[in-house]
């Protein structure tokens, strides 16, 4: 098992292991006074290990309430944001009492958000069962909810009292699914670090998950230590993800969180490439790692169809969009480039 | 005019004075790149201040929009709270942009959770109209919205950047609204400053408003940065509270917060005498205080009426309640008492 200590406003462990998850119970009892705690999960993940992380916490002595919805972004809504805050309440959840976010993304930005403002703010544990939430969500203390009009529009900073990766988790996911999460694995090696990057070429699919995790998270650790509030090089991690939003919404979400971060971060380093940011020989490592990962490096919607989308995501600031340029495998930089200068942009990294 | 620094994790000014409304567009401009302003405020208070206030902006560059919701506290709602958020997204406010709350309590309140949380956090200027938040909720970063279960049961710890009091708002306030904010001035008299207190009985309701909401901002500034998260000292700010939502919720909120909160300070200070732990005379004092400004000090209510409100409040922790007892004018402690004793406590200060 490896952990990894974040030293944020509030600090907090990340636990990295295989067999860890029948520690939870005993992982809660050291967040001093808890008493109630609610199991937030959604209805793919919490069959599959909701009786399980239920039954450890009750061997520990705690009264136990869980909260599962239905599966997907679709619910990372206002409507069961709200109905998870009452029913918090409606079980008596105190100030002291926890909430033990199970799933993905979806399930830790709700729950993570539920928890940061039920009673302004209760004590959370993730347990991120998928690559992506391990890796990027679980970690960092973005919490969100969509708003009719956009991703993520509503959230809050709130560190996790503990996150419990159990690699075993992993197993149950879908191959996509787990590709996925690779792409974000891919973006850490792409920004910080050339032996990781190196590392997942030379192994594809079948890596050291507790070593890469591992290394993830605190590569994520130190952006977060240094950024908490997301205000200056914390924006780096956001590598592939603004034309990947944009990429995302044109396909009315039915192109994945990671699929679209991947076509992102293959475009930004074809533009990069060809404004002589990037040489050309990293440029290509970096479409074929995506490549044999299974990962698409392509995208058919046009600079005029994403640049709407891409303008209305939170990270503009006025008239300028930041983007984050690979200057080689291991580096990348802050670009603040005007708004009208995005369309030439994309179009350079889109084009064959 | 009065100015007040409040030195929490963000730091930030209270302005205090007349005629300093006009001001607020160079006060804005003073909090760096902001583009857009989105003023929110209640059908009430709009039409008395919203058109200056949005003239003052807009003479001073800012492209300004508005949110206006029906007053009252019914409105501080979940179903405000998402329609507020998403408006903010459709009018395109950046993470840069201000939102302005122009009110009383519940819009603070609302606003702020609003600001809280719109992208994660954008900027808020407070303008208390009433007292009440004069005092009390504009400054000090509580934010929060109701839920069906309960007052005030999600919110966030969010400072504004800055607070504009103009004291000619409090001209248009009626004489009962008026009056309910005079319970929380008279508290803080009980709880930290007898001069305070000497001032308001020697006064009545034409106490120095200039003078004495710099005080009461003063010394909640001082309890703030002491204990900005609630776990500790800040906790005295509850004096009367604690019984005062429980007269509050059995007249299902026909008692305003203030006039509940003035029931609960008599309850609690009789209680306090009647066990030997504030003198009559003192008792006395406070009772008569209340009087005076037209606040009611006794409740038909019985304490098996009360004690459910009371215990869903989010004040309580575990099995415990804390109870804040007034030992003399200008000083209260903290009692932690097991939820079966506080039938007693609540008995004993009802009794005539």
């Amino acid at each position: 098992m490896i952990s990894v200590t974040v030293n944020t406003s509030k600090p907090y462990d990340v636990y990295i292991g295989a067999d860890i998850l029948s520690s939870i119970g005993k992982q809660a009892r050291s967040l001093g006074n808890v008493s109630k705690v609610c199991v937030v999960s959604e209805s793919n993940v919490y069959p599959l290990y909701g009786s399980s992380v239920e039954a450890f916490l009750e061997s520990s002595g705690f009264d136990v309430v869980r909260f599962v919805f239905p599966a997907g972004e679709a619910s990372k809504n206002g409507d069961t944001f709200l109905r998870l805050l009452d029913y918090l309440s409606q079980c008596g959840l105190t100030r002291t009492d926890l909430i033990v976010a199970l799933g993905g993304g979806v399930v830790g930005d709700l729950a993570g958000f539920a928890a940061a403002t039920f009673l302004r703010g209760i004590q959370l544990i993730q347990v991120p069962t998928t690559l992506l939430a391990a890796v990027d969500s679980s970690v960092g203390g973005k919490t969100a909810i969509d708003l009719p009009s956009g991703k993520n529009l509503a959230g809050a900073f709130y560190q996790p009292s503990m996150v419990i990766c159990d690699i075993e988790c992993l197993n149950s996911l879908p191959p996509s699914l787990f590709e996925d999460g690779c792409a974000e694995t891919i973006k850490y090696g792409i920004l910080y670090d050339r032996s990781l990057f190196s590392h997942l070429e030379e192994n594809g699919l079948v890596f050291d998950r507790e070593a890469v995790i591992g290394r993830c998270v605190e590569l994520k650790r130190d952006v977060v230590c240094e950024d908490e509030f997301d205000t200056a090089s914390r924006m780096r991690l956001n590598l592939g993800h603004t034309i990947g939003h944009g990429v995302a919404a044109c396909s009315h979400f039915t192109m994945s969180h990671g699929r679209s971060v991947a076509v992102g971060i293959a475009v930004i380093s074809r533009a990069a490439m060809r404004k002589g940011l990037l040489s050309a020989e990293e440029c290509h490592r970096i479409e074929s790692i995506l490549n044999a990962f299974g990962l698409p490096t392509e995208t058919t919607f046009t600079p005029q169809e994403l640049i709407p989308f891409i303008l209305s995501d939170k990270k503009r600031s006025g008239n300028t969009v930041k983007l984050i340029i690979p200057r080689k495998i291991g580096q990348c930089d802050i670009l603040p480039i005007p708004v009208q200068d995005l369309e030439e942009w994309i179009q350079v990294g889109i084009a064959k």
